[in-house]
């Protein structure tokens, strides 16, 4: 078992792979992940719901990758998603871009965007493309 | 995404394939899963400390399975890993069968076992041998 | 044995791959599914003449997933072909759409079209372009 | 769509690599298939409950190759499964031999057993392993 | 041995995926079937010189599908090749349509042609495309 | 298109990989070669009723390698099959040996045989197990 | 061993797969073959300065197909290489047609060149792309 | 072992592969490899921090072809990276063409780059795009 | 580029699936891993003489698991190999097993031995099996 | 184009995977490389007769490996094949050993022989069988 913070096989070796600038997508239960990352490659997390969540994925990342930008699905109102505090707190100086619905599915269908992840998350809007930083 | 109380891929697609009297392994974080458990398919659940544990998985799997047949790995002296209880409760009705570390692994190399799930659960003896039964 | 409505394993498997507004194409026997389902995966349940007919599928996905919108193909005549009224009552609250021929063969092959099921269906404009909702 | 009385892909496609003496195992849902059936290629038609039957799958395969043997599972008591006249009227000049359960699980398991199809037969004992004649 | 007309294993379970409006290359032994046949799958089927014939081919189609119209590829000049009576009298009831030799090889090359079988056919514009009927 | 007498891509494949000693099959429609021909590379000919003949697979090899030795399944009592003359008309050189039939299926399950070719030969006991030459 | 003039596995694998109008290229040493060769199948027979040569390969070529194009890339200036009197000498009856750097790599790319064939050849200019006459 | 300069089986391999012109991307630690070097084969030979660095591999690489051509990215500003000094040292007569980012990143996606190889190089700007000569 | 002390894909990935007891070898550039490793996964770092060494790979191990056994290849004399003192001071509370030559080979062969990675490591008996620990 | 004395691309991968004490076989074209060369990858490099020879492959080897030993197969008889005349030059200071036919195909079928070579080489005996040495 690897003594660092992020365990999980097909995560660690996708995450080896990316290099600055690449993207990886963190998905809620009911994102069309097999239809709507493009070539990333895909990998499923989610067990039953709410397990794992997306901060809990986030935070795995966050031990072995440097995120310098993210994006998020916003909706088509005013009102900003409960989840979105808990990503704001968790990339504290990071820089956040909004999209639309089908601007995100754009975004997230690049060929930059190398590793797409499903989880069990079933709170709405819960979705988080990440850009990989320098180290 | 599945309306079931199990709704990771290569699980539910193992599942699917067994059928009564094959076994499904489910391990903690520290279990040498490749090298043990046979010709078993094996899914590596393991995010992070404790995500998920080995009851949360169990709980996935009896939402979609029934469960006839359990069996534990024991330590050398006479204390009882506390993870225990927990398995007792959650399969209330079920024959439990204590075996040592190498009848542990030697039962998990056999062929009838057909899955192996590797968690991110770090509680010590906290393995668990199914056998499926009938519906 | 799975205890659920759906037990196919490569049927259960692609479901589980499935999220908010992918589709799901349920074809009678004569529809060339190779040829007409664009990148969907293809499953060929279709042993002999109505083993199975494409209502029985139907269930068996209703069992697993959420169906937000159908999609059928249409006689170039006003006649409205018998199984129709079958396909209404199983999908009681779910917006229906007709499309010619062509149009039918177009929409599903669509990138969004992630599994395509034949049957053994003989009944004549038999067939189903099903979109799986949020749950 | 084929003219003929099987109409399955994988099932016409392992018929036809069947010779003199090679079997066939039609199973009931219930039956551990991936490992109790050798190297012989696996062919899951189960959908859901009863669908489809073991005689359905006899009756498909009877359309394209002849049978010269049949062996079946008995349960331990005097006791004749309700199937089995269903089997004797399918396969009326055929010589059958029944089975214990280990007898017929080491049966399925030799080598010259080339095709093992599983079923969503949920009656008792419904298992049949074939013997393919010359024709 | 499969007891019906066409007893090879590639081309039944070919034909199996064949529907309603998908198309068959039957071609001679000098076609360039791997640059001139798309994205169908192929199956050789020449042995030696004139082992096996078109004609031959085509029977053993015509024992499993059901075939709805026909295309050859005719010479530049008014001369009708020999084997097209031959191809008239297999086929009374149906449709044929003449290409010249681009017209027949770009025929060949769309993606509802999904199965193309070689010869050892040695006549010239010995070539057929066949299209799938209903059944 | 080859300019030899054997133009089978599989063939010519797997006949360029023999060497001295080295044993090819050539088997009638019945014989069950998935299961009886050890760990042969198996190419199947058969298209239906007598095409080909064994006779006519046996000149398209001796098209291209040497033949020094050939054996063949004899029947239980004392006649000779009738297929047999043919064989010795076009071995005239050649060793023949006789088996029976199980000694026939282990001489034919051997790691030396590398090729092993079903046919759509109707005539009895035509199967015939040769042995490469040097040249 | 084959007892033909080609016994390469791979190469007459290859060649079997021709048909009238394919194009086949043989390169010396210093040819990009992998990124201008297109879609072809690749062999790389070279193993050492010289050995073998390409008329060696040509030779072995035209003893098992017909050639009735060739086609070879010319210097910028006047000269002609020395190889191309060897090319006329065995190819007496061909038509040849000159092509500069840049259009030899073109026409190389093309979808009916089935086949590349690296050497081990050393001398300049030694290209040659055949096209498969009829047998 | 090999004797020679260059002991890595698959850079050997895919060196072996290179012909005239074909180009070859050495890259440090934080190049985008996966997304940024087209259809190229990737080979990472990054272990740690600085292990290997660009140089050492440029040296393997150099034991065992000829280097025709280099390209580098360049940064924005005048400053000129400190490793470049180290590049024309090992290269003295190869002629050095200068690229901003995005024109680097084109250049590295070309279909004539056939080898791209991550290093553990932590130094800025510390990619070498190699075109391989004639020898 | 992972901020861990271990970047490589392949090394990270079979790493990641190692469980306590499981074993890993570190060989030298002279090693036969290919035949005396067993089914261990093998991974290929050597890129030149002394690039990288055994000492550097093995701290790059030590940054993501824990060893809580080494294994050693000792020569037949008394002399004890110079780099032994290196791998003692690396591996300060670790308990170490000498084995002679055909006994390491013996050793590297088992099911255990799960990772296999091959060095530029030119020292002789250069040669380490780890055990992994729990964590 | 490598600039070293072998260049094939199979053959320098796969010598590039063997270590000390390691096999390799250089075969003559009558050697059955299938059947009697164990699990040893086979790289066939027989063009047409004595294109290329035992000797031009075995000086290609030489130019990136080291050879220890050399075994050979001998004739029944007193007589000493021609070709050994050569081997003896080529290797000056390898120690050779003589083994007849069955010992000779043993010998090669053991686990520890990497790499089995076919040639085009015609003359009788000309089989070798190396063993690497260290560098």
């Amino acid at each position: 078992m690897l003594t660092i913070g992020c365990i999980h096989p097909e995560l660690i070796a996708a995450l080896s792979l990316c290099g600055h600038g690449d993207q990886i997508l963190i998905a809620d239960g009911n994102y069309p992940l097999a239809s709507k990352s493009g070539q990333a490659q895909k990998v499923y997390l989610g067990l039953s719901d709410g397990i794992p969540t997306v901060p809990q994925v986030l935070q795995a990342l966050q031990s072995v990758i440097k995120v310098e930008k993210a994006e998020v699905m916003t909706p088509e109102g005013a009102e900003v998603p409960a989840i979105f505090s808990e990503f704001y707190q968790l990339l504290p100086n990071v820089q956040f871009c909004k999209l639309d619905r089908q601007g995100f599915y754009d975004a997230c269908s690049e060929p930059c965007v190398r590793l797409a992840i499903s989880t069990g998350e079933k709170r709405i809007f819960a979705n988080l493309l990440l850009t990989v930083g320098v180290c």
